[in-house]
């Protein structure tokens, strides 16, 4: 199958995991739950790329598991990257008015909302985990590690405070700006690719290339960011483009400059096929992946 | 064993588990995961009666498991609880300078960094149920589903907006500030007494008591705080007393006085003990905990 047509139906399964496994908002529904679950909605339907959703449902497929087993799962790391989505762009932390081409969640709701919106997309990962492999507690318990692990103070959120706390003291070294990088990105990424390998039941030693995958994938992902940031536009990013440099903020491109920072993010992606190439299966799919991410406009 | 000294005995075993569960900062720590973690920490150790732990605890000791089974669970309820003061004190939300007589996290740090320590300290619930239950996958997952379920928008979060609605809304009937109260207050208090309850592998008719009597243990809860804050002063409550009065939000005091809040405060905790001695097993303690609830003056 022509690799866009496939990411397409994945994007399109994807959206209707969500669409089941988020709760709806009945008319007569309590206010509070109304509204959490409208904004929950809101962030999950600005049109995002559905990365990680694809990056779980093609690792799951190299083990040739029962096309929908890893559906939930596929869902659940949508709602936690939505999650940190809203909360990175709250006034105190990034203060975004625009995210895909939309308001921001507290632009279009409110600041409050949006951040209990964020809380609720967190937990119900969780749920949806929970709920969903019920019948195979061992892979629950081991898809609840993994998420969590990403998650932790440690890593996405320890990555985001990092960066944060560099914008404020000013230029980062490349070893601080490749910590940020691999918690902040990366993190969710490996656990994307090894949560979909775990609900195919893959062996450790897949598992550890697929986490390699992803730790590649993450650094590329960001660096592309870097890039995309200093060259294109508002419109074309569907975010505020220019903020790095405005900011004064350290990045690859203000590090390395344009051509290597383009140079390094390739490297990066090879490193990352080459992981994806020692996994038992055909990666053909994961290698369009890597290169879409690689040659992404937006 | 007389009870405070059991009290005391379980909350000083729960801040051992959470001194072992949550990350401490190295000095060679990366900035951005050490100042979370030292968010983390400081908002747990500021002093909190560790009742949810209890409860916990005490549940499980109901089915005879060993004493040190549930005490990862009780410092991932004491984790969920404290990241949902962190929020619920943010500007955006109750804008709180005092919790528990100390500066709130964002006081004392800063708001970015209260935002991501209270994000931190609920996926830090996930990572400890699932590594510390890992040879036990189907309690792991039933401990997460409750958890999870506990967290979501249609319970914690959604009470929790409710009640921010209720405040932008002016006069809210009885029956909405029962949802508030049974969603931002006794879901958490349910998940504790049940989660317990699963460690101990209590059965399920032992379980749905256990529910039954969080939920009226939380409107009980609930209905003190309302008389609290109506009479004690923010010296002896540890947080801004009279705040319920001064923004014209309605409570159990405002809707029915004082002195009826108290009887239908003691009417709830009778239903409760009602239910914890309905399980099976030696029921003493859980109602000295209904009771110090019923009685606490912060």
């Amino acid at each position: 199958m022509d690799f866009s047509i496939k990411l397409n139906a994945l994007a399109l399964r994807t959206d209707a995991a969500l669409e089941s496994w988020v709760p709806a908002t009945p008319a007569d529904a309590p206010a509070g739950p109304a509204r959490i679950h409208a904004a929950m909605r809101y962030s999950l339907q600005a049109g995002g790329k559905r990365l990680r959703p694809a990056l779980a449902l093609a690792a799951a497929d190299l083990g040739g598991a029962d096309p929908d087993a890893a559906l939930p799962l596929a869902a659940a790391l949508e709602c936690v990257h939505t999650y940190s989505l809203i909360h990175d762009d709250l006034p105190c932390m990034d203060d975004d008015d625009l995210r895909r081409g939309r308001p921001t969640c507290h632009r279009a709701f409110d600041e409050a909302t949006a951040l209990l919106a964020g809380d609720a997309l967190l937990a119900q990962a969780f749920v949806i985990v929970a709920e969903a492999y019920a019948d195979r507690p061992a892979l629950a318990a081991a898809l609840t590690r993994e998420l969590a692990a990403a998650c932790s103070g440690a890593r996405l959120v320890g990555g985001q405070m990092q960066d944060l706390l560099a914008e404020r003291s000013g230029p980062s070294t490349a070893a601080d700006l490749e910590f940020i990088h691999l918690n902040k990105t990366a993190a969710l990424l490996e656990c994307s690719l090894v949560c979909g390998g775990l609900v195919a039941g893959l062996p450790a030693a897949a598992l550890a290339d697929l986490r390699r995958a992803g730790r590649h994938l993450g650094l590329a992902f960001q660096i592309v960011d870097d890039v995309l940031d200093a060259t294109a536009d508002t419109a074309a990013l569907g975010k505020t483009a220019g903020k790095d440099a405005r900011a004064g903020k350290t990045t690859y491109v203000s590090l390395h400059g344009i051509e290597t920072a383009r140079r390094l993010a390739a490297a990066e992606t090879d490193r990352a096929r080459a992981a994806f190439g020692a996994l038992p299966g055909d990666p053909t799919f994961l290698l369009g992946l890597a290169d879409l991410m690689l040659s992404r406009r937006s």
